[in-house]
């Protein structure tokens, strides 16, 4: 039994990324694969309780570097704890945010020095690459419209200024620019069934597995 | 009014530091001199959140790697929110640990790279480096003895084997040995106030400061 293949999915607030990995685990279930799915920050148990720290309260709890660093720390357990094991038992992990989310947010958005960020990513994650990342892309506007309309008290990131929010989305087109074989833009302007489609075709042309 | 001075204490368990802290604090404000007293981990109230995190529980809750990055992100906080305002404002800071016990327990004490607890560091405290480390220094089996015989429910970092303490003692005499400009090794096997008395030799001759 080989390693699984791991996949992480990007993107601003509202590009639909958790009812996208739902989807995507169904198909692959379906194909015979085992599938663990996960999110960030989170998905361990110490993670998940970093991540209480990082979602709850004001927007000016956390400087942006102690929060790179907290969220570097959970990424680490993530990685050890379930990540690793699950890639070399052979499953396939499909993760909602990984660390381009902190080059996104705390890089690209506040600004934060993109040396320090790459130091922090690797240390936390150290050869756990993603063998593929899906960024799915929206308009800020669009985006938050459709975050707004969610229910959950989880909504510090989504109230920041939208400014901040384009500067994420060129964050993100900047990842994808300087590392193209492992990332693919997908548009996720589209309703549920066509981006799914496109995270499918995307699947197939980088992995080679037909869903 | 000028900048402040930064000393920190740092040592293994049982060695002294809180009881040293307040003498001198004492000693300095009888001198006129403006003292803000502090410790890590924690000191400020996102890093005292942290602090809670780290020294209750089992032993096994955090990776090593993810201690080093929890430490250093609550000291981010705690230097920019505490330590940095109060020399700028020309206050002395007292800070019973600091950097030197990432390096001395995560390092010597776990064997975590040298380079990335350098590294992480750096991106912690930036340019809020101490003028003066006194490293407390006490055979581990006294210090334990010590630390043993008080109270208190924080003892995650005491319940560690006695060899992790003897790799901790050598860690800090490493420290020392390469940057003897900083640090100054103070026995403290002596009594409190044989101690207090080595402290303020240590700072008269290397800060200039008679007490």
């Amino acid at each position: 039994m080989g390693r699984g293949r791991f996949i992480t999915l990007e993107g601003g607030e509202g590009a639909g990324k958790s009812t996208q990995i739902r989807l995507l685990a169904d198909a692959l279930r379906a194909g015979g694969i085992d599938v663990v799915a996960t999110r960030e920050p989170g998905g361990s148990p110490g993670a998940e309780f970093i991540r209480n720290m990082l979602v709850n309260g004001d927007v000016g709890r956390w400087l942006p570097t102690s929060e790179a660093l907290l969220l570097s720390a959970a990424r680490h357990d993530h990685v050890m704890r379930k990540i690793r094991p699950a890639l070399d038992a052979g499953q396939w992990v499909l993760c909602d945010r990984f660390a381009d989310s902190t080059m996104a947010y705390q890089g690209y958005g506040h600004g934060l020095d993109h040396g320090v960020l790459t130091a922090l990513r690797d240390i936390a994650v150290g050869d756990t690459k993603p063998d593929l990342t899906l960024i799915l892309d929206i308009d800020p506007a669009q985006g938050l419209a459709r975050a707004a309309s969610r229910r959950g008290g989880e909504d510090r990131y989504e109230r920041m200024h939208v400014a901040f929010h384009e500067r994420l989305r060129e964050g993100y087109q900047a990842i994808a620019r300087a590392e193209p074989s492992r990332c693919a833009i997908i548009d996720a302007s589209a309703g549920i069934d066509a981006i799914q489609a496109a995270i499918r075709a995307a699947i197939a042309d980088r992995l080679g597995v037909a869903l």
